[in-house]
């Protein structure tokens, strides 16, 4: 069963170890921040830097596992039909509605939308990390090391098939954002296998 | 007045609100690990993402700040005689000298020191995140996105200087691990004026 993620929202579950995450951009050029922790000790949560530590790359893709804060694997990437993804920045918020848009109006963002969905399972805002950003195209300048939020690459029904290593709470959202994908705001696809 | 932190040891300290922060390599080719949290409130912290959502750049130096979780500024970078850094990877533990160092003996790392010298504030450490390793040299290859730890750049007395931006519970280390600095151990020296 798919279930939809309506424009510029989040929602919460939990998987259980070897249950697949399928996340389908339905239209294409849309991003989803996706957190994961672990549901024994919600203390656990995904980190970029102890997944750049193992992975030894910043370009995550089939074969590659995204790491918690404690040094283990929480979720193993087993399909991508995109191979470009972010893991630097942060889900967009007020603060960064405000920073890069002062001329539209404010809102709650990936960050805002994560917080709602993932209180009723005891976490907290300020343990909310960089998420890792599935679809999102960020190009870095290897001399200058300047980034840039560019529209996602994605065609309508690209997806990335996840592998939960432990039991975990995972957030997701639809993008709000303007800048990741591309001004329009559409909706994110998931079923759980 | 200057302190020194020995080979393979941490510290930490307050700041208050325009103190700066001086970090010196006295020797030449050594990393110092350095985390920041809001002394009025810890579950402020630095965050990586945060910094390259504002700055929007992966290479920090003079002019840049380090932001916090909160989208606060808690550390500016006001003078910098090196300007390769990085904030990408995480501070070296007993789990990574296990993973990239199997036939070594296992050191607490820099993420030991740091729960070690942090513990007395307060600081728990699973809320330790990705440090900003001061003089730490990882190019990342733009086209495969891989990345390698190579040895710093620096030459004896290089240095950069921080000013903090509000009342700061900092870490510091004289990192641990074989990659980073070559396969020396050297100390840091620091001063806050």
């Amino acid at each position: 069963m798919t279930t939809r993620i309506p424009p510029r929202s989040g929602v919460a579950f939990t998987l259980d170890t070897d249950q697949e995450l399928v996340v389908i951009d339905p239209e294409g050029g849309q991003v989803s921040d996706l957190l994961a922790y672990g549901r024994e000790d919600p203390r656990e949560v995904i980190s970029n830097g102890r997944t750049f530590d193992y992975e030894e790359t910043t370009r995550l893709t089939s074969g590659n596992a995204l790491w918690s804060n404690r040094s283990e694997r929480l979720l193993e990437i087993v399909e991508d039909t995109v191979g470009e993804h972010d893991f630097l920045l942060t889900p967009c918020s007020t603060d960064t509605f405000r920073h890069f848009y002062p001329d539209k109006p404010v809102h709650p963002g990936c960050f805002g939308n994560l917080a709602r969905a993932l209180g009723p399972f005891g976490i907290e805002e300020h343990t909310i990390p960089t998420a890792f950003n599935v679809f999102m195209n960020v190009p870095v300048d290897q001399e200058t090391g300047r980034l840039s939020v560019q529209p996602p690459q994605t065609t309508p029904g690209d997806f990335i098939r996840f592998r939960a290593c432990k039991p975990l709470i995972v957030g997701l959202t639809a993008c709000s954002a303007y800048a990741s994908n591309g001004g329009s705001f559409k909706p994110i696809d998931y079923r759980i296998e």
